[in-house]
Formats: C-alpha cells, structure tokens, sequence
C-alpha cells in the first residue's frame, strides 16, 4: 500500500490586537478544524505582530516550509493594515493597485466614496489571483502559495471556502474519539503508551479537562489508514474496559 | 525622560489537539492580557505539535528573543506528553525524576498509586525550579526564562499566577478603547493614519466586527506613556465627532 498523501498548511495569524489580548483569535481553530475536514493538515500556526519584518520573516519561514500558508488580519483600509506591503516585500515583488479588485470595490461603492482609505484595499503583490469576499466584497488574495484572509471571523471563513477550493488535498484524518470519563490518566497512561507503541501508524492522544473540581478525559486516536484507526480505536476501548472492571492500574 | 522599561514574552503552545482543531486554544488570548497587566509585553505566539524536533526548535528559537517563554500544554502522565524532554534537549541538559515534585505528588496520590505514568510528571530538566500547581499538584517548572505550564486552561492559569511572580515587569500599557460604532473605517482611515502619524509615541489599531450584516469599529490608542495616550486619544475622539458631523470622509 503506498503512503496516505499528505499537504500541509501552517496559519499565520497577524495583529497586535491579538498578542495585547484585546481580541481572542478564534481563527486558527477554525481554520484547522476546517483543513483538517478536507484533507489538508495544519502543521503550526504563529500570531505575530503588525510590524512588517516580522511578517515577513514568519510568512518566508513557513510558506518554504509547508504547502500552504493562510494569513489572517491586516488588510483593512487603515494604516495599521500592513499585510499586503509585508507579503509583497517577502515575495520580493511590487505591490500594486489591482484593477480587477478595484472594479469589485466600484460594485460597492460609489467612486466618490472610494476613499485613499478603501483604495488600499485594492493594494495586493503584483501577480495575485483574488480571494473572493462575498461578505463585504474587497477581496483578499493569493500569490504562490499564500493565501491571504481577512481578521474579521466571518469574512475570514467567507473567504476561505474560496482559498480551499484552490488548495491540493490530501488523504482525511480519520478521527475516532474515546470518552475515558472519569478514568484517571495516571492509570491508564502506561498501558495507552504501550497501545501507542504497539499503534505506529496512528497517533493516539490523551486529553484531560477539568470541571467541578476533577478531571475528565478524552482519548483520541488519529491516522489516515481506516483500519488502523479502528484496530487501535479498539484496543484503547478494551483497555478502558479492563481499568473499569476492577480500578487498579493497567 | 527614559525611555519606558520593555519586558518581553512569547507564549508557546504544544500540543496536536489545537493543530487538529479538537481543542480551541484559550491560553494565548489569557496569558496576552494577564501578562500585559502586570507590564510583560507579549510579541508572538506559536502552536507546534507533539514532536519534539518541533517543540525544540520553536522553544530555542523563542527564548533566545524574548525575555519570557511560556509554553503551555505536555506535561500530562500519558505518553504524548513529552515537554520535559524537548525543554532537556533545548536546553542540552538531562531530565531527572525530580524529588521535591515526587514529595508533592506524594501528598496526594499513596504510594501504591504513584504509577508509572504519573511519576512521568515530576521528571524536568536537572536545575528547574518548581511552578506550583494549586489545582492538581503536578508541578510545572521553569528553567533559564522559560515557564513549562499545563495545557487544561484552569490549570494553567493557577500556574501562571506563581510563574508571573517571578519575572521582572516593565512600564504597563495604557489602552484607550474609542467606540467608533458604525463610523465605517474607510471614512475615518486616512484621517486616522494621520493622527497616527502625529503620535509616533503611541500605536493606533482600528478594529472591525461584523455584526447583523454590518462592521462596528473600535479603535484602540496603546502606549506606555500616559499623556502621549491620553493626547492620541483626544485626537481620535475629535476626529470622529468631525466625521459623525457631515459623514464626509475626514
């Protein structure tokens, strides 16, 4: 059987507002739940501030990287929007007023009221492709591998349905979890690290939350391999049994 | 005048749950405004996976930038818990059953009970000190400028209130929050690139949410010098009582 294929993506969450802790990113979740579902998987995200060389030097770190990049934030219409200069400078091309994006904008607004403000929406790497924003219409943008996303959830999500249906797929986890209850991790860990050991063609995670004073876990078991997933699903699931049947550690 | 002391840090979260979309990360966004607070300025953030060549590299990459790394998350009993041993190996120095973490978890799990799995949790590199845990007593650790804390939220933020106590603090933020409303940013952005301009003392974000099917905006003023905010802030207010006037673009 050949290998499962694989594509990566790594988040790139831009913004002051987010490191201040003003704004709780709700992006990177999203967008890995999202990949994940269509076979794309996120292998890191960052979340750096709006100062230009540090985007570029975390976009060039990871679009060489990982297949795909997607960006978040930073393409507004005010000066703090700086994304599109910083893509621009890490790709090493002009930045340049797109006419296509423009004519977009002009279906919004009247050319009175398109401010140098909402021009700078128009601003993308010479060479883009548009990301289409059926929300509030200035569009984002991709170039090689990048795809560059509004900060705003909504329009975000908005726009990548349109960024994923550009991106190459790869095989789909499969996702199989496991309530372990009020199973203790500390009971169950050494014998779930021998299902792992025994498992190598799944990853197998242990996930423990805490509410009204104790620990609740979750096992998951994660791997692209069906059968894999389901031989290891069930030998977590015997093991869970045992430690139920008479509480001592496995 | 001095400048304004700067104290820097970086949060580091490891862990797949969060790359994989299982787990929505709620520790960046509460250690940004906890440690913003107290006068630690957070400047990036990264989410790798449970490998430790990763987790390595990340960590070896943060701390030699920032004052402060936080990382959150593997330090469990089960066998994807392998933070201490990436922070050993970042560090170049062996991980050691460490005995005073042994003597704590001793006062809360009998002997008989201190499995394998959960003396996993008192091993740390050699030289950490110890981050209390009040939850659930499994210590965290901290070596050099690093803080090792638990992924379960409540958890962590126990810890982080003993770990913030150690690090040295600069001048704190002052934030300005300027409600905007439905003035929309394209009207008010060049004006506001102007004030910001004006006040190279402060940094100027404007703020978009999409609600109902229209943006409401805020605008923040941050900076560490009281009066410079204050003036930035007038400067802003003023300029959107002129825009809210006639509605022209400023």
């Amino acid at each position: 059987m050949s290998a499962p294929t694989t594509v990566t993506a790594a988040v790139l969450v831009i913004g002051d507002e987010i490191l201040s802790g003003r704004t709780k990113d709700r992006n990177i979740g999203y967008i890995a739940e999202y990949l994940g579902k269509i076979g794309v998987d996120l292998k890191e995200a960052r979340v750096v501030p709006d100062v230009e060389e540090e985007i570029v030097a975390a976009l060039n770190a990871l679009r060489a990287r990982y297949d795909y990049v997607v960006t978040t934030g930073g393409i507004g219409p005010t000066h703090d929007d700086i994304t599109a200069d910083a893509v621009g400078r890490a790709f090493g091309v002009p930045v340049i007023e797109d006419p296509r994006a423009l004519a977009i904008m002009l279906e919004r607004y009247a050319e009175a009221d398109l401010t140098p403000a909402r021009r700078r929406m128009a601003r993308m790497p010479e060479g883009s492709a548009l990301v289409d924003n059926p929300i509030s219409r200035a569009p984002g943008f991709r170039i090689g591998n990048v795809f560059v996303l509004a900060g705003v959830p909504s329009v975000m999500q908005a726009m990548l349905d349109g960024a994923a249906r550009e991106m190459r797929t790869g095989a789909i986890m499969q996702v199989e979890p496991i309530e372990a209850g009020a199973a203790p991790e500390g009971l169950y860990g050494d014998a779930l690290g021998r299902i792992a050991e025994a498992n190598p063609a799944v990853s197998i995670g242990s996930y423990p939350s805490f509410k009204d004073g104790r620990f609740m876990n979750q096992i998951v078991v994660r791997g692209k391999d069906a059968a894999a997933v389901k031989a290891a699903k069930a030998a977590v699931e015997a093991m869970l049994e045992a430690i139920r049947g008479d509480g001592k550690p496995l």
